[in-house]
């Protein structure tokens, strides 16, 4: 079938090389001494004869992708290198179900970090370094999803940032593998710069590598239960910075390299971004102040961090947040659904999506004494047209009314109220912690029945991949050529 | 001032009426042998005072409003009614603050529903029947409001409805005052039927009139503790057909009389209405009968009224759905933001939006694969205008923030974070009870403080003049000429 060929191609191609880089963890298990490497050498080995047969099947000369099939690879990249990614997990001696290593592979994957595993703090290296691998290739697939792919399908109102990122106007990077070299250089440098900072901070080596990398994919795995508050406020403060650091739009670095740090301060997506978090930052410190729950420093650490940690869609926690209160559930329940910048590592809604909204609204309130006079909307100087308002509108319908139906499902599995609606939101925003006491940042996703988790997991699939590139392979319209 | 005047006037007129009213339940006391009936007779005194003063100071000849003018008329008269609705509730002996006869008051006139008193079995009837009498004036409120005023305000896509209410298309009415006659006669006579129908299924008089009154204007009040749960099943069957009866657009009855069936049962609102209630209803018994909670036909009785009770945003209850489980509450949480159709007494977001979100939504995946066919978006055979689009999408947006930010309001007031977000939702769409053991169906808002009270009152109002009709007023560009 040539239309399935350079889909499955490009998808044996990816998976391949995620079985290649299960090399890594069995070399730190092998040089630790740790009996698990061979897990690794075997997870491997199934994974390159698989997809090694698939790239012989469908092997091709070229590939140029038409639409559908862009969408089809979008979709079975990510699902395919999830099912290959949770086979160390499967085969380890952790005695993981397959519903469990499928979730805590997807929530790699994904940047998602919810977790299935308890006692990190004493798991075997090359398992914690495969989590931190998993959610550092994720992220960085992200940051390519959302610069180069999600543009080129118009989904979410994503052609906003056609332009932009095959930046053929300025002609900075006359060929697009230029642009995906800087960001690649980048997305390393932060990692390498995160690392030595935890050093610098306190962490062992092996804490900060593992570390920077799920910093940096604003993915949130830890090598401790306690997540972050296992470390003490210098670490966090490194996290807080580096977390904020990889919710910013990668491309944006790229400029500032080249001489032109305004890119970064006065782009509208970093200062929406900025404000809303100095707003959610100050207003739960003075909670927590006003509320006798913290000194003043203690305060502004705790909410930076955890505010951070939340709307960056990362996930670590140093604080049970669930203990402080109605009002900071209501605020951490909302900000979970907010997410960071386009074209950056972070999951959610997003910035510009809510700029475009808040524009759309604040015209029509506009009109409605003057129905006569016109507003015309813009974004960035340049006219927001029809398509990417119905875009970001259908966008926000179809997070929404997903999010509905996943929490409808997940509590026909028995999970009560606060559990199936936060789970529903961190999943889909890719957050990682809900709320409460079974899944909140106190807790684990380990005692969920397995439907659940696998709700759960199509709902980290569905709101990194923006809704739509899984859903529209749903309809029958999009099989029809 | 001009702009002002014709404002002043014909909020002193609906003040009056008002005032007016409040001697049917002096009347109802008095033979009785109350006492109370004395409060009714000075708090209309004062109502009748005040406003008589207000319309002689602003009494003009003419009255025409212009756009600002129709906008200030409308959320100004709900909020003076309401304020001065609440004076036999605060004079009374029921030793009400000021902020709870408010609460109650606008509760009753925005046709929410929700209540601060306890002890109603054993109320005087003077006060029951005024506060069926405040929901039962406010039903037919919005059933003017909806059908003639928002229309020409142009408030959240309800232009859609301009031609079909002022139906100068078929002739059939030549003048406004023609339909506003067959609309009360409608309503008067469905309430009718509706208190002789209790009455056979074994309620009082005194009780059948009062439910009837809050059972067509998906009120919700009630004159006992347990609500219709205080009744038998066949009450609640009454109940759940006259609800259901309040929420489909009054104009449809009006043909159904002209010998026009089709009308009601064609109509796309109805049958979404329908269709939304069958599913929620049948998913509900099944996981009643499922979790092994109820027999089969207690099941469908119990999902059926308290399904249609909350949708139509009515707000009775016959149990306590908070203790059906986590699906339930997902369930029902959900269903508080629906709503029934434009058109009638029921709140919420309203069934016509979500036609109109779903067929945008549809266009946009379907053009996902296929971005050069076109795809014309058409409701009841009209092509959907650009205003009437940004307008549903706005609606959506507004209704959607303003719950948040509500919130995290009444969370600010300690409020725990299922009571904070489910009163929210609560009094935006005019419905009720929220969830949780404070607010939900066996509770009462009697606890919150006076803030949280507050609040809800606003939320009330904004839900129910569809949130534009006030957040117009706060915007600078509303004063400017």
């Amino acid at each position: 079938m040539p239309f399935l060929q350079p889909v499955g191609f490009i998808v044996s191609l990816l998976v391949l090389a995620l079985s290649a880089a299960m090399l890594v963890p069995a070399a730190v298990d092998a040089i630790y001494g740790n009996p698990d490497w061979i897990v690794f050498v075997v997870s491997a080995g199934v994974g390159v004869a698989v997809a090694g047969m698939g790239a012989l099947t469908a092997r091709c000369a070229t590939i140029g992708l038409d639409l559908r099939q862009a969408f089809l690879v979008t979709a079975t990249s990510w699902l395919a290198m999830s099912a290959v990614g949770a086979l160390p997990l499967y085969f380890s001696t952790l005695k993981l179900s397959y519903a469990d290593a499928f979730f805590e592979s997807i929530s790699g994957l994904t940047t998602t970090g919810s977790t299935v595993l308890v006692g990190l703090d004493t798991m075997a290296p090359g398992l914690l370094l495969w989590r931190s691998l998993l959610q550092w290739i994720g992220g960085v697939g992200i940051i390519v999803l959302g610069m180069a792919i999600l543009p080129f399908l118009r989904v979410g109102g994503m052609q906003l940032f056609h332009t932009e990122s095959s930046d053929r106007s300025e002609k900075l990077f006359p060929r697009p593998g230029q642009i995906a070299s800087a960001i690649g250089a980048v997305y390393l440098g932060l990692s390498a710069l995160c690392a030595a900072a935890y050093m610098v901070a306190g962490m062992s080596p092996f804490e900060a590598i593992n570390h920077a990398m799920t910093t940096l994919a604003t993915g949130g795995y830890s090598t401790s239960d306690r997540s972050l508050g296992h470390w003490g406020a210098a670490v966090q403060w490194v996290g807080t910075t580096f977390m904020l650091a990889g919710a910013l739009p990668f491309l944006l670095y790229v400029r500032v390299l080249q001489g032109r740090p305004a890119a970064l301060y006065r782009n509208s997506q970093v200062l929406a971004l900025l404000g809303l978090l100095a707003t959610a930052i100050l207003t739960l410190a003075l909670w927590l102040i006003g509320t006798g729950q913290a000194a003043p420093l203690d305060a502004f650490r705790l909410t930076a961090f955890n505010v951070v940690s939340i709307v960056t869609t990362t996930g670590y926690a140093t604080a049970d947040y669930g203990l402080w209160g109605g009002f900071a559930a209501v605020c951490f329940f909302c900000l979970i659904f907010v997410g960071g910048c386009t074209g950056s590592t972070s999951g959610g809604i997003k910035m510009f999506r809510f700029e475009i909204l808040v524009r759309l609204v604040a015209r029509t309130i506009a009109r409605l004494p003057h129905p006569h006079r016109i507003y015309p909307l813009a974004y960035r100087k340049t006219p927001i047209g029809e398509d990417v308002m119905t875009g970001v509108i259908a966008f926000f319908a179809f997070f929404i009314s997903s999010f509905a139906l996943l929490s409808l499902a997940l509590a026909l599995f028995g999970l009560d109220f606060v559990s199936a609606i936060s789970g529903a939101a961190t999943a889909m925003a890719n957050v990682g912690p809900g709320l409460g006491p079974v899944i909140g940042p106190a807790g684990n996703f380990a005692s969920l029945p397995d439907g659940a988790k696998w709700l759960l997991s199509f709902g980290m699939l569905l709101g990194r991949l923006e809704v739509f590139t899984v859903l529209v392979l749903l309809t029958p319209s999009f099989w029809r050529a």
